[in-house]
């Protein structure tokens, strides 16, 4: 039913020409930028003061959670990422599916995202044309389609070579790090990283995204051959998070974007209550990045501060910065590597919680 | 631990005295305000057209998908969504755990959300006063957490009763319905009629939100008397949702915010193809109601003309309008209501394809 | 130049097909709705405090200063606003000039807005070929520049007759009220209705839209010719309209939007003070409605909480309503119409103050 | 009638402890961020190509125009303004009255923006409490009112001076830049350096500032006794500025913020077509850097492409930068700066044109 003829290719290898090539930290240093910023005020302040705080939680004996929603990963700032947990500057992880799966265990395989290309027209595209090229869209942003459906497809054989049983989202993860390891075409990878250095990954929504996709059809396949399959418990991943806030003790988030990731790190102070663990403290340093209006009502765009109403979050070292993220996430990453207080930190290797 | 002075009760009397009443669409006609603004610019237009397209999902042979994000039914809109489902004006319900469970399905025990008092200093109330008082805060609306601890116990209760096995969201929250229907103290709830009425409703991301409480702690405790347990399943959700999107045909969305609920009924169109359904249509109606804004880049603020590029919604017939979802949900529904396109709508009932 | 083929009229004809009409906030009833949204969360909550307001407004002693900025007028509105002046519901205007120039002026000159087409690509034209056709776009809504060109000219005439002065905005937007009141074409015309009324117009950047290409124009040629010319001095405007505010004793703001119309207006009760008006006070009641986000420290997004600290608004009426006002102002005008405390007001005519 | 206890003058101390510092774009070097951002997604790319546009302005023969809403220069961008004017990097200014009375010629006579103290509740100060200290506040960044009594009297003394005449807001600027040279007490200020070098500023609403408070004392008082006074045309402010636009010939946009400023600018194409200059160019350059949401319908949120359908600016070389400025202009700035195209460029000094 495709349509392969040249012209067709032609199109295709034209819109996808332009590599989206990820921000490297290392490589300036905005440490006098982000020392400048504290003294401004509107949007600058805050994130010198959201720099601070995550120097803070560096030095500090805390766990520090990463938490992302949105798109930069797939947008330019998935080395940051990956550099953060390599560098010891995380210590576990709360995503999207999208996130890890489609955008990093993605660009693990050896696939790439492409600059939509600019036209005079100026938009991102005719939404049909890439329809029908099988060209997928995020904002200004390609992927091949053709090339996503391998991941399902990776996805689905991993689930295969399970088999059977109740995992959480971090488990699943775990056996994608380890096929990149031994099938991966890109060192440099968020989830092989943390696979390496045993922290672990939790998709609380895993089924929405690309995975989902693979391991529907595993199931539905091994149903219909009568067969045990692998199911995904969100509960375990709530569970397993929590157990994580208990052994960590004085936690940090720092969150890009917000959704379920947010809201599902936040809880996990209540959770341990609710298990009896009364002592468990609130999460004591918090910064969010998000461009979301708070006058929705939403979780997304809900302050820190309404989070310490649910007893989630501690007032005291919080700070929410009205950015698209991927214009100040290399900032803030650049001036916290440059002033190395991760150099000294423990390891924490949370993962190994379940081995 | 937890202070029980007159005082203390007294202030917390005083900021949950104003209750939240949800908006009753039958009790106005806004047809004539929608056929306005149809001929207008900019929001009011975009609603017009909103309406429109609503009007032709129920007119047309099609299955309804509303899908909920953020807190519209704490705020004043849950009468409207329960009103949609007992009128066959919906055949299936998408949302966040929230929405169902720390809204709903609490309302349906008989607890009730607040107003923040407006004081003169005019924000929406001091959030170290509000934790000293277990008050949580949704930006301008108030919960008593001492009644939200009520509904973990339940979703405990209930979790406990089934004892063990892998369910998928919609299976345990149809014994959240049944449970209302025998313990419940409203009539009006969203999960009980649709219960009644075999409205199937998912949550792809359950245990972010209070059922996630109840469920962990009736896993610990399992897990620690050596028990099997009840765990959820998200592809599980993915999967029953696909299968309604196969059975169903054509299909329509309206989507009232972002977040995991829209890319996931949006993705069983591809999930459908990857089962071999090559034939599966795009959703033929789509209307998303949002103040997210696009250049984040973020799947709650993509644009559904980007949904279709991923094959996931066709373009004819859909629209994104601007407004936080309050003011304008009781003006899409009302006219919806009122034109009665529903009144010969057959009854779906996909909650039977899994009994 | 121009290209007068009938393929590029019949082109221009078909976008120019459908014209946008105004709202009639007196063909429905919005009470029901508005006393329904107070009792609501988020904007709808907003949105019937801010209908309340208007009311007390209107019930009060009290001088009503309807305040435009952004495009609700060439959107839909414009009926909305003339019916407010034309029903005493308003006392004075201050706007930007494309509100009263290029939108309601060029409609009392027989002209009209229009709706751009939907189509399947689904942006609102392609600005490229507009620009060719001469049609000037808002947004989603379409303006015919050729007729644009006779307000340009318009004005133009009308500074010719006036010939030398140096005179306010609303001195010379008085003017224009006599001018459409002999050629005009549109009884129901903002400007002439406030002419008729004495209802003073101000326009602080007068020269910041079509009227200020007809006033270039006339000075050019007059200096040239070496002859007097009209000038348009914005003090004049300030001073008169902090007259008016000290006239009025008790004030109140409806504020469509910000810019330069909301600080300008706010800013007479700090020029009353400087002037020896030590006991004039602050404009008692203030609703905005905007969508601008707060955190970008402007003008447009400031709280009406922040105007108080400058001693302009005092906190206890005030109410921002974060909504595209087109959506909003409906709503809140027909429950004030229909709630009659227009009925006994009694008329100002601050026009008649300078005479 | 103010207090002057010692405790109110303790808590404004406390209140105004931090001083805002201008960040100095030469003290980094922002080439490698931007350079890395332009291969990125979202927003970094948008201000890697707006950097991109920058630098194409100065390379060419080109005017640019520095257009400024907003607050950005009273929150640390104000030294950036300053040194690009002084090295050459800009030829004309365009900015609201606040930027350049309230804010420039307020530091430019010794006076300092704060920074709001953080609290512990989080918010940016009690507005009751601030109003009572005679401390004005915008956003997070405080200003001490009694002296900025002194900028409006300062004004009320150039007027006296100059007695009688009908100015354009450029002309009284410049009055304004004279009075630092003679009596301000800080060299780099944006109005003493613009002076120097004959760059010409425009307020197109000027009297909608602290200007105004001092240009209305003045009139007010002289007509009273009789006499002739200042008059600020608008007209003549757009008269002058489509006079550089036609002698810049080419001509580029940087525009912060929306607002009047932008749209006044823009205006000049088609004002010089009404003169009968049909050959002047649209602006070949086009930047603009907001948070403003095109969704409102309003001009501060249209887009660049909007305006090219207006005949105002180019598409080829536009770009919109979702950010609040103060985060990128010091990138966007520092990244020119160090480039050094500017350096070969000549120097218009359009302020000589109406000496």
């Amino acid at each position: 039913m495709t349509d392969h003829s040249p012209e067709r290719s032609n199109r295709k290898a034209e819109l996808l020409a332009n590599v989206v090539e990820h921000i490297d930290m290392k490589s300036f240093d905005a440490r006098p930028i982000i020392e400048a910023m504290e003294k401004m005020s509107f949007s600058s302040r805050d994130l010198g003061r959201a720099a601070k705080i995550y120097n803070m939680m560096l030095e500090d004996e805390c766990a520090v959670f990463l938490v992302l929603a949105g798109s930069t990963s797939a947008g330019g700032c998935m080395d940051v990422y990956a550099d953060m947990v390599k560098n010891n500057m995380v210590d576990a992880v709360v995503a999207t599916g999208a996130s890890i799966v489609d955008m990093d265990f993605f660009e693990g395989l050896g696939f790439k995202h492409y600059q939509a290309p600019l036209d005079e027209a100026g938009g991102n595209g005719d939404d049909n044309e890439l329809r029908d090229l099988y060209i997928d869209r995020i904002y200004d942003t390609f992927i091949d389609e053709e090339e996503l459906q391998a991941v399902d497809h990776t996805i689905y054989e991993i689930a295969e070579q399970i088999g059977e049983g109740v995992l959480s989202s971090r488990a699943f993860i775990k056996e994608m790090g380890k096929y990149l390891v031994e099938h991966g075409k890109k060192e440099h990878s968020l989830v092989r990283i943390a696979y390496e250095k045993d922290v672990p990954i939790f998709c609380p929504a895993f089924s929405d995204s690309s995975a989902g996709f693979g391991l529907v059809k595993h199931q539905v396949e091994r149903i219909k051959a009568g067969k045990g399959y692998v199911a995904i418990d969100s509960v375990a991943d709530f569970r397993e998070l929590t157990m994580i806030k208990i052994e960590a003790g004085a936690s940090g988030l720092l969150m890009v974007g917000g959704g379920v990731p947010k809201n599902f790190v936040q809880d996990t102070v209540v959770c341990a209550e609710i298990l009896g663990y009364d002592d468990c403290e609130m999460h004591k340093y918090a910064i969010q990045i998000t461009v979301a209006d708070t006058r929705d009502g939403a979780c997304s765009s809900s302050t820190l501060k309404e989070a310490s109403s649910w007893g989630k979050v501690s007032t005291t070292y919080e700070q929410m910065v009205f950015a698209e993220a991927s214009t100040v996430i290399p900032l803030l990453a650049s001036d916290a590597w440059h002033r190395e207080h991760w150099k000294g930190r423990k390891e924490r290797r949370f993962g190994k919680m379940f081995d």
